[in-house]
């Protein structure tokens, strides 16, 4: 059962002292919705955090807005652990107990999920939305706050980042209602936040790039293409993993390809990103492997070599075909 | 003195024979535009075609819709030569005598221009546009004509690509509602469109891509960044020069970069295309070397090797910080 956003605005008004979590590996949606409902509650004379235990990608710090705390005792009392962007306890590891200290749990999503394992005392959870940025502009909305500059950033990060400026098919008449409104705030400057997402690239994650894309792997006469991210390559580039942010999307743009692939080697595992161009379900493939997504864009973990995890994902890719 | 867009449409439905005529080095906006008129015309039951005499981009060939053409005699008689997307002859090279077939001239365009070498009988420039494709979308909507598919695709391809797919300065809320619009059509994708735009890189183009990012030359304490594609890199990737679309806006993707160049070595000359991130002239740059353009995008010609081109350029950029 789906709460409506009208209800939980209501909701929240009578609540005070409140966590929000973005899922890990943040992106410009979870940081940006999470960021952006802070400010929002703040407005109304609340009390409110985002919580986050990992550093915030850099291309993102102006989504901070002073709300990020990875401090678990900045609220004497929780009333609210609120999920942003995910809905299950592997998309907070390392935050179960911060999340639990809430009385009451919510959850605002546009991930599909068949079950969770967190009972949510509300959730909002709508697979159409092209960003949970979206839910957010909705819910700052009837709860009555007047959209500030930051709260517009941080709604435009959250859409443009998680629509693929636009060009996704998860992109609505509605996603372009929405940024319209944002570009009637005052001091409003797409340019200037899609500069500051996208255009602060270092030298290093140029070459690292250049490298990934010069050497992708192709499979099934080039519907598939394949590119890897090791330690060695960002070491040798002087690059962090999230400076390779940017680089999945590229390998779509060759011709014929309709599965991308970018597997990255972290210190501790190896992360994997499948995207479609078309047809092919993805989450269905990153299900196999005990991930999950959206059939368009989904991911999956492995605790094998980069070499191994290509062997073993490419024949479930080509049956995805 | 500009014409309104009503008045525009009640004289178009008067007129039969209309040849439309994008720029040269047509775009997304140039040729898109000019196909949906054009459409929209041939659904009024006129007989309309787009005059070109250059090769469509391969990545814009859906654009044509049975429109083009290159032969000045495909009408009879020409009642009406409308220019679309530009305002002066030197930008329909080769193709003055079919403009001047047309009884009656028309403009419309989004490019500033204080004097045309043209007497139009009616003109529409809206600089506050960011794509001429606006201005078209309700140019259609005054002839009464419902927007098709193949319209609705014309259309969001000439906006999102003069917008940077909605991230440029030039990006307003109408643009985002006239594209909310757009996605109501019946069958309307904006990932179909946009794969075709930018998914159909060959692999050399993208090996070619990876080696210009790669061996990019910094000036000026990383200020200004210069790529160059040779005639040498062209042959050994097995690529064409209009494969190298696309590289220079990454150019402008590093951290610290205010002006990007991008040094193209054709079979007659040496190209250069000039960009600015956020302060730098590139306009009088250009033109201190007979060329032209915008403050933030301009260009212009040698006639030099492309090492003495980029010694003759960089000190007049490092002047422009």
């Amino acid at each position: 059962m789906n709460d409506t956003v009208k209800s939980i605005a209501t909701l929240l008004k009578d609540l005070d002292g409140i966590l929000i979590f973005p899922h890990i590996n943040m992106d410009g949606d979870a940081l940006g919705s999470s960021t952006a409902i802070c400010l929002a509650l703040r407005e109304l004379g609340k009390k409110a955090y985002v919580m986050i235990n990992e550093p915030v990608p850099k291309n993102l710090d102006f989504l901070e807005c002073s709300c990020t705390t990875d401090d678990d005792k900045v609220l004497d009392e929780v009333q609210l652990s609120l999920l942003i962007d995910c809905n299950g306890m592997n998309r907070i590891t390392g935050r179960e107990d911060a999340f639990n200290r809430g009385k009451l749990k919510g959850c605002i999503d546009h991930h599909m999920s068949k079950h969770s394992d967190i009972r949510f005392d509300f959730k909002r959870m709508e697979a159409k939305s092209a960003a949970t940025g979206e839910i957010i502009y909705n819910l700052i909305k009837a709860l009555g706050v007047p959209l500030s500059l930051d709260m517009a950033n941080c709604i435009f990060t959250a859409i443009t980042t998680d629509t693929g400026n636009f060009q996704h098919s998860n992109t609505t008449a509605r996603t372009h209602d929405i940024v319209g409104h944002l570009h009637k705030i005052e001091g409003f400057n797409s340019k200037t936040i899609s500069a500051l997402i996208y255009d602060r690239k270092s030298k290093g994650a140029m070459h690292l790039e250049a490298e990934v894309l010069d050497k992708l792997n192709y499979y099934a006469d080039g519907k598939i293409a394949v590119g890897r991210i090791t330690q060695e390559l960002l070491k040798r580039h002087g690059c962090t993993m999230d400076e390779s942010e940017g680089i999945a999307p590229r390998i779509m743009s060759v011709d014929g390809v309709e599965i991308g692939v970018l597997i990255k080697e972290s210190e501790m595992n190896v992360r994997v990103s499948l995207r479609a161009k078309s047809y092919a379900n993805m989450e269905r493939v990153a299900s196999e492997f005990g991930g999950g997504g959206h059939i368009m864009a989904a991911g999956c973990t492995f605790t094998t070599s980069v070499d191994e995890t290509e062997k073993a994902l490419v024949p479930k890719l080509i049956e995805a075909l």
